[in-house]
């Protein structure tokens, strides 16, 4: 087994963005909820840009600050309560108002290249001993070099990570692993990454991003985020799985997450729907999706469950009539350990 | 630069997959014209499952193979015609269908273990003059060794190229890398791959198949393809524009293809929209898309030109101001050149 990677959902958040800020009470707690019980790390909620800046001019939130997170706090269990904050945009006492509310994670955000503006954030947040992490946005736009010195001076303010944002969605692996490597030698404290999906990189690029060492990964349900959307946390858990990284959670509770999201939250982010995914995963055939949707939906069976018995299988297309013959197998046991209770 | 990559596009066969196959006459034959003028070097083209596959099991298609073929290559100046052909589901008589109506490409497809029944049709194939690639359809379901065998067989068949396809979309770069370096050491021929994004991985996966030596990558537009989709030809061309590939066509050349897609296809297919991909492949903040979207349409200026100069004058999130000056600039500029003329 590789390292520990720590799962930011930043779905309440940047997702956020999506609906012009317009994500409800009701929504963020329900999916806040979901998320702790699939074992996520960290979920970030908020207005897209932040603590304080629901404003006329970026968008006024449905919620303030302060609902939104005290609502969110009283049901994680697990799951830390992260925000991220841009000076000028919040100020001193927005991240108060976040304390009172029971905030654990600050990621406190510059452009790639104006860290110096965070310091004095960074050090309140460690005065009040809350972790802080450094957040450099639109990382693409300096190079190693630059980043690495923006990133020192985070670290000398106190931070506990540095997290690198790709808000451009302009990345390819091999930038990520230049930044990445060049942060992992030049630093003492853990690196993360934070990806968009503009260029259909979002996954490649965060893996890149671990291979090189980043410990901190942030995805969205169903890419759930601004403009072409962030890495969609579903394809990310099960190529982490493919690599070999432990994790909090696993992908069978990350695709329960998923129906939740789908049920809860108002995504028109363009991602792949999760039967995709699962059938990807197993390496099935793509054209059994209907048929296992169906199946699952008529016999209420579960369709990850469908698809794993399929997969030990070893299926090619044209075998669909053992999807039928699973599905039926899969819910006379179901129907069998109901009547044993 | 790095060597020339041939594109095949397969939006208008695997594509037809996602509409039950019903694609009309009318639309294969305005997208392919518009692939055509796009530099695409292949287009394929019918029934989701090629040639012959159209009946009640797998879905009757709207217009039979000779119609569809027969109408695209009337329009086809430099784009050469390309169809798929499974044994079994296709005859010889299917074939010489297609040599009626002017297919350059043929594209023999087995399970990834069964290449010996395409013997007979490679052969064929070869014999009438015409260019024979022979396909492995499911290829994670086979180690690289078996991959080569299969693919020697094909080889000594005499196809002229070999193509995986990740129909399950189950792959990463390292199993990717894995099976095409391994086919490049041990066959003569060229190497292709088709991937499926059910991972959100069919863009790095068609990169590192190209940079383990494939020569040719299939994309369909907006992914439009079977399941999760395919690689979208969207994000890959400026991708691999970005390592330095000859590439017979060009972004800007392929932005003005989505766009007629957009107008042209039923697409349903998740993909990522086209303004995204224009901000992500110029490095601008996810947040000016609606400002760009806005002015482009209003000043009647190409989104695409508008970027292009907003990149140039670096912009970062928060200068919004720009954006209508540069957006007014553009069109002024249009303006006058209407005049002189």
């Amino acid at each position: 087994m590789k390292g520990y990677i720590t799962l930011t959902d930043a779905s309440l958040r940047d997702g956020n963005h999506a609906v012009r800020h317009q994500l409800t009470i009701g929504q963020i707690v329900r999916y806040a909820q979901a998320a702790d019980e699939a074992g996520i790390n960290i979920v970030e909620v908020g207005h897209g840009n932040g603590l304080g800046a629901s404003s006329a001019l970026l968008g006024k939130a449905a919620s303030t600050d302060a609902d939104m997170l005290a609502s969110v706090r009283e049901k994680l269990r697990h799951t830390k309560l992260g925000v991220h904050f841009i000076p000028g945009l919040g100020k001193i006492s927005d991240i108060e108002v976040a304390l009172e509310a029971g905030v654990d994670v600050f990621r406190l955000a510059s452009h790639c290249t104006e860290a110096n503006i965070t310091r004095r954030f960074i050090e309140y947040v460690r005065h009040v001993g809350k972790t802080a992490y450094g957040v450099l946005m639109m990382s693409h736009m300096a190079d190693a070099r630059e980043i690495l010195d923006q990133s020192r001076l985070m670290q000398s303010y106190g931070a506990h990570a540095i997290v690198l944002m790709d808000s451009a969605g302009f990345s390819t692996p091999e930038l990520v692993k230049e930044k990445v490597e060049t942060l992992i030698d030049g630093l003492s404290i853990p690196i993360g990454y934070h990806a968009h999906n503009n260029l259909g990189l979002a996954v490649a690029n965060s893996i890149a991003a671990a291979e090189s060492g980043a410990t901190l990964l942030d995805a969205c349900v169903c890419g759930f985020g601004a403009g072409a959307g962030n890495t969609q946390l579903e394809t990310l858990v099960p190529v982490l799985e493919r690599h070999r990284y432990q994790l909090g959670t696993d992908f069978a509770r990350i695709a329960r997450l998923a129906k939740c999201a789908d049920e809860v939250l108002p995504i028109r982010t363009p991602h792949i729907p999760i039967a995709n995914i699962i059938t990807g995963v197993f390496g099935l055939f793509s054209g059994f999706v209907p048929h296992i949707e169906r199946l699952a939906s008529e016999l209420k069976i579960d369709p990850f469950e469908l698809c794993q018995a399929l997969a030990q299988r070893k299926l090619v297309a044209g075998q669909e009539d053992v999807i039928v013959e699973e599905a039926h197998r899969l819910a006379a046991m179901s129907a069998q350990s109901v009547a044993v209770r």
